[in-house]
């Protein structure tokens, strides 16, 4: 049996007897010939065949050929005489993937996901995000930072409360962690810096474009910052690597990003200087001003309202109104949030005890501030909407195979 | 403020000031002078200060000053004329980290985590997880291998059936995935070449060193094999890629790991002709076996019996009661589950039908394999057991910060 060859690598193998790997893409009969177009991991592949091809498209095969040189073929090149092995039977398919755009609405997609996401075009949005993910880990590894595996079964529903899965746990209660918040920051205290990437579950029950019942979060958290300027200098790093990771044209990430303060970012939306966040609008707007003013399809915005970020926010020293926290726009929608934190026993103890919270629930997780944290901060990213963004797909749901939501559990 | 440099590249800058950032390790306080060990995520530098010591260890620390040769200071370097921050304020630790070994028992050291695992000793154990995790990873990128991310809420407690967690998804019945099996063969489909690391969850009540309710698997599957050799070859690759990116000396992993059918391994180890399943003490027997036979730590054990693994297993063309199935043992404890799994969308439902399963809760997996499924095969590896069998660990939950088990779900 001849070497397998990746259709992209035919160009360097012709004259020579080949095998392929593959699905049969789309098949086209004339009147003495029939083509095979076999698509494999890699690109397509022209085969030429003397018969009518009888096998419906997205038949797994196998082929052993020769690679001749076609000017007219699709990559210059295409594979004669074969023997071509049906080695996975297929029905025909419900429609057709060799079209270049699906032509089948979202919730048909994601009923049969397994096959619509073999389309090339749908494909891409799976490949973009394993690249970017590689790029992420890779940009962080290089600064030092080190893996982290936190556990997605907690025992409190804390940080936000509500939204969070309830589980029957050996039958005592617990939840779907919504993210490893807590668990970054405590692993600061041994690696001083740390990524994790890994499920995180929300309870949403709305049914916007934007959300997910579980995503993928990209979370980083780092140890001896100044303040959050800091972790913004690594989320610059980071979106840059998973940027120039993927596989497709990508924006420009600025060397320094442009960022505007909240009450700034407020005036330039043209919103009341009394609200306490920005609208998906607002964010819009803000995406427009930064294109034009400063050329970038980024911006952080700092310093949001104290009253709107989570307890473990560290205030703005000079007007602690304020906090140390960002998040950044990516043409005009948020990517990112994070920030410095407390790294204070006592101050955790007033911050919860100001909102009136009970420490109880979290007194594994505020106790490990008593031996001696440093000042750190860090940020998520939510990968699905990264992709979505960057490709321009108008639901998080094209970016993730086998989506979640308020009515879907299947496939 | 001088450039931050790490403790191991202290030797690289001898006669110049630097900034550190760290913990206090220890404290040496002699008659006329007193020592810091300050540990930081690369290693000890010891700081020489006029003073007695007062802050207790495990303050977080930064420290300014000049870089002398000192041939008698641990790494032949120490930073003299400090000035000492303390940025994060320490009680005095329960236990004693600058020990060789951490003198408090398991239990102790689980639920004060966060601070247990600042020892050197300790954290090896996460280090090797990380790295072994970036050497699994890159193995099967080099070899086409495509990352996916896949759904952790299930709606069906299928597969193994037992041993579940229940969770209310908004309101209706869903479970933790207990593997990604099904959806890598799905994406076998689009990618043909897929792998996955992520939490799975099991529900095991037993309480042994070996078993957790969450721990990392590191997921494999690929298409248009021959059979279960071609999976077993990367299985092997695999975990050599994880050996040689552990910062441990680990054992050699074979070009080729030897490998016994499962008749022949009963022989081997003395146990019944007509056991179904190897016992942990056959499985420690085939260990010594391996190791004194073959000069290998690693074993491949092949064909068990097709009544013992799951209904997607294939069988052994030749013989159909044996299966195309393997277990790779590592020092006598099985490390990593795999086969050839059914590609047929009649077999599967004959293998349903044959162990009495109904369909329904099975369907959107199994109509997949209508649409050309190519041979395919793949493996499942636990990270946590990996690093325990390579640093010789007693417990599973040694290498893995924050484990979760039948009693434990906290910190």
């Amino acid at each position: 049996m001849p070497q397998r060859v990746l259709s992209t690598e035919l160009p360097a193998h012709v004259g020579e007897k080949v095998l392929l790997h593959g699905w049969v893409h789309r098949r086209r009969t004339l009147k003495n010939v029939s083509f095979l177009i076999v698509r494999d991991r890699a690109g397509l592949a022209q085969v030429v065949i003397p018969e009518p091809a009888h096998a419906p498209e997205e038949t797994a095969v196998t082929v052993v050929g020769t690679v001749v040189a076609n000017p007219v073929a699709p990559s210059g090149v295409e594979v004669v005489n074969p023997v071509v092995d049906q080695v996975g039977a297929a029905e025909t398919p419900p429609f057709e993937l060799f079209r270049p755009e699906l032509r089948v609405g979202l919730a048909t997609q994601l009923d049969t996901a397994p096959l619509a996401y073999r389309h090339p075009g749908r494909r891409k949005a799976l490949e973009v995000a394993a690249a970017a993910t590689r790029g992420f880990r890779s940009a962080l590894e290089r600064q030092g930072f080190t893996e982290i595996f936190t556990p997605k079964l907690v025992a409190a529903a804390t940080e936000s409360g509500a939204n969070v899965f309830p589980v029957d746990y050996f039958g005592r209660p617990a939840y779907l962690a919504q993210s490893p918040q807590f668990y970054k920051q405590l692993m600061v205290g041994v690696f001083e810096r740390v990524f994790e990437v890994g499920p995180v579950f929300r309870a949403e029950p709305s049914d916007t474009g934007r959300h997910l019942a579980q995503y993928t979060s990209l979370d980083a958290e780092l140890g001896f910052v100044e303040d959050h300027r800091d972790v913004m200098a690594v989320v610059r790093d980071a979106v840059a690597g998973m940027v120039d990771a993927a596989p497709v044209p990508g924006p420009e990430v600025p060397a320094e990003i442009p960022s505007i303060h909240f009450p700034d970012a407020l005036r330039v939306a043209d919103a009341s200087p009394d609200e306490p966040d920005l609208s998906p609008s607002d964010e819009r707007a803000l995406g427009e001003w930064a294109r034009r003013e400063h050329g970038s399809d980024f911006l952080f915005v700092t310093g949001y309202p104290m009253a709107k970020r989570p307890f473990y926010t560290h205030p703005d020293p000079a007007e602690p109104r304020w906090s140390n926290s960002f998040d950044l726009l990516f043409r005009g929608v948020e990517l990112v949030t994070g920030g410095q934190r407390l790294h204070r026993y006592a101050d955790y103890v007033a911050a919860l005890e100001a909102r009136g919270e009970p420490l109880d629930p979290y007194r594994s997780y505020i106790d490990a501030f008593r031996y001696g944290m440093p000042p750190h901060g860090g940020f998520a990213l939510g990968l699905e909407r990264f992709v979505s963004r960057l490709l321009g797909l108008s639901n998080v749901r094209e970016a993730t195979p086998f989506p979640r939501d308020r009515t879907r559990l299947e496939p």
